[in-house]
């Protein structure tokens, strides 16, 4: 085995590489979940947790992936007769909308073309033609294309034109991208541990309005896991009404100290600086950009691949004999798309990184680019930013 | 803040301590879930858990507390308008009974008196007299009252006078006593990660065999993250259908390299002297045990309080400030009991520090026991089984 074996580069948009800081709290030793200790890390995480939300509400901690949070806000606030609208502008949309239709609840799809954000109008005249929908969900950043859907601007218009509630997934840039909860008017949000937050998968989030928690409590459907009251009944009381990932939450305590201690702000402002680089390297390359500058995420940039004259995979795995890992396309994009994840633990010279690789495997491939210039152009934002 | 601070000893029925191996191994550098590497890692620990359930089948990973395979066992093997036994002998066969009737399954609930272990004929006969039960749940070991149910017998009856489907929580004692799903005609086994298996809590083990699986692939209750059959489908393919918790995976691999290094007949046979060290020196001490000796489980012990002469929750502080933390009751037994957790890395010198603190504590609360006597029992018990 090469000495190199475990210095690479995670460049997916997740799970993401984990903050030695962060690490090293995760190994703190095992602790009792009803003890006191247990309840003042409880207490700190959901305490620190509220400003990365936007919210003076109480986000709840589910131990399980970003998928058992997902469903956690189908069941809680649609009942199976009702009837929900899903914006599906990409693979984590249609999952919102999978699950509904599971259970059974009528479920109106808003489809988007993938790679593109959802625009207010659109989605205003979609809301006005469904009005028995109890809720509008959402997905803030929609992983698999890297779009960043304008969240607070759809919250309004739903408001405008209903009563439904509106229900956001976070999943891929809850630490990440600017969110306020409360001032927008979002009544649900979802998140998880492995993606901006820099730890490892196995902890999800949910925080919910008071106006979302007076459907909640009326909902009858069936739930015991996923159930929010019991998750908020124990909350009150710092604890979980299960045993949670005691690690991940160790870990959570810390990875939130390092968002505050760089502050909110510098961090949006971090991410919005490595998706430019990324975005003003890959131009430079002459390669294609899937979403505009307008619908880009700060966490996650989706590239086209040769479209025939070269194979994304092909790229992919030479990257990977360069110990740098990016992501592939999902449902029918497979093949077609590369994403490079740049969220959480990145930082600029990550982004440099995936270009001085990036050039090489193209060139190694026999695609003809310009050694050096996406380098350059990505450090030229750089000097813009310093 | 002392210098001792964490250390501390931590003797609940879970979670554990992680033992520094396995600590280590969740330090692994993040990998993406879909990688090779990430299906090596999932395939190892599939086949290391099978002789640990003692199974062909290959157990399903689910990340979530126990209570999310609880569920799982549930809504995947009987449908709502069925009917179904729960051998009902404390806390965690309670939760069994509860998750059945939020699903409006009807539920016939054999109350065993708690800190008795259920006995084949009586569940022969209970059995007889619900013969449209299409499943049975059991509890391996009652964590709340630290009871050994005889699954291997309770399955054969079961089969005798039904075709019910046997299943059975194993979270608080898969890895320490003897478990054979195949041989004795288990069902279904649910496990978690925080007990004997010396891992964090976040990751929940499901096994079926052929017969439930015939049974849960015609299930068709609404679900969709406990889903067994779409983490069947893609365990075929070494992989999970939604983000796994990864670095409780790399420390599962570890924890069971270390089970197969000690050699499962020994990692039970310690947890059988364990168990008789505690039980011996308790006796010693004049304290009174709750379980007989046939009942009792190897990974917890649970002790009478002083039934008005002095309080246990009084002890359990006493030895929390000499470091030692150990549970008290559930339920109706909160304030009566206190229990010892003995699973997992956890060695014969580990319950000599017990009945050093305990001796001490006991003696601290004016409770007049002979001091030291509680130590040599257990030194006793341990020179027999050297």
């Amino acid at each position: 085995m090469s000495i190199f074996a475990e210095k690479f580069h995670l460049r997916i948009p997740g799970p993401t590489p984990i903050p030695p800081r962060v690490q090293q709290a995760m190994a703190h030793p095992m602790i009792g979940h009803r003890s006191g200790q247990a309840s003042q890390l409880i207490q700190e995480c959901i305490q620190h947790l509220q400003p990365v939300f936007g919210t003076k509400q109480s986000p709840l901690l589910i131990s399980g992936s970003g998928t058992s949070a997902l469903e956690a806000a189908v069941i809680n606030s649609v009942s199976v007769d009702e009837e929900a609208i899903v914006v599906v502008t990409g693979a984590f949309g249609d999952r919102f909308a999978k699950i509904l239709q599971r259970y059974g609840i009528t479920c109106h799809r808003l489809e988007i073309p993938w790679g593109k954000a959802c625009d207010p109008d659109t989605l205003a005249t979609f809301v006005q033609k469904h009005p028995q929908s109890r809720a509008v969900f959402m997905t803030y950043c929609e992983t698999s294309t890297g779009v960043l859907n304008p969240i607070a601007e759809l919250a309004k218009v739903i408001h405008q034109h209903s009563d439904a509630l509106t229900i956001v997934d976070a999943v891929s840039c809850l630490g990440a991208v600017p969110t306020k909860m409360d001032e927008w008017g979002i009544d649900l949000i979802v998140s998880g541990s492995q993606k901006a937050m820099m730890l490892p998968p196995g902890l999800a989030f949910v925080a919910c309005s008071e106006r979302a928690w007076s459907v909640i409590e009326k909902n009858n459907n069936p739930r015991f896991y996923l159930d929010l009251p019991a998750y908020k009944k124990n909350m009150e009381k710092d604890t979980t009404p299960y045993t949670p990932a005691v690690s991940l939450l160790f870990g959570l305590r810390e990875s939130l100290h390092m968002l505050e201690e760089e502050g909110l702000d510098h961090v949006y402002h971090r991410h919005e600086q490595l998706k430019q680089m990324t975005r003003a390297g890959i131009e430079a390359l002459g390669l294609e950009l899937m979403t505009s500058d307008v619908d880009a995420s700060p966490t996650v940039t989706s590239i086209w691949g040769g479209k025939g004259k070269w194979d994304s995979e092909e790229l992919r795995k030479q990257l990977r004999q360069l110990q740098v890992i990016v992501a592939g396309g999902q449902q029918h994009l497979k093949g077609q798309i590369f994403r490079i994840g740049h969220m959480g633990y990145c930082d600029p010279l990550d982004i440099l990184t995936v270009f001085n690789t990036l050039e090489l495997s193209l060139a190694k491939i026999g695609v003809s680019i310009p050694l050096g210039q996406g380098v350059k152009a990505a450090q030229e934002v750089m000097l813009r930013h310093v």
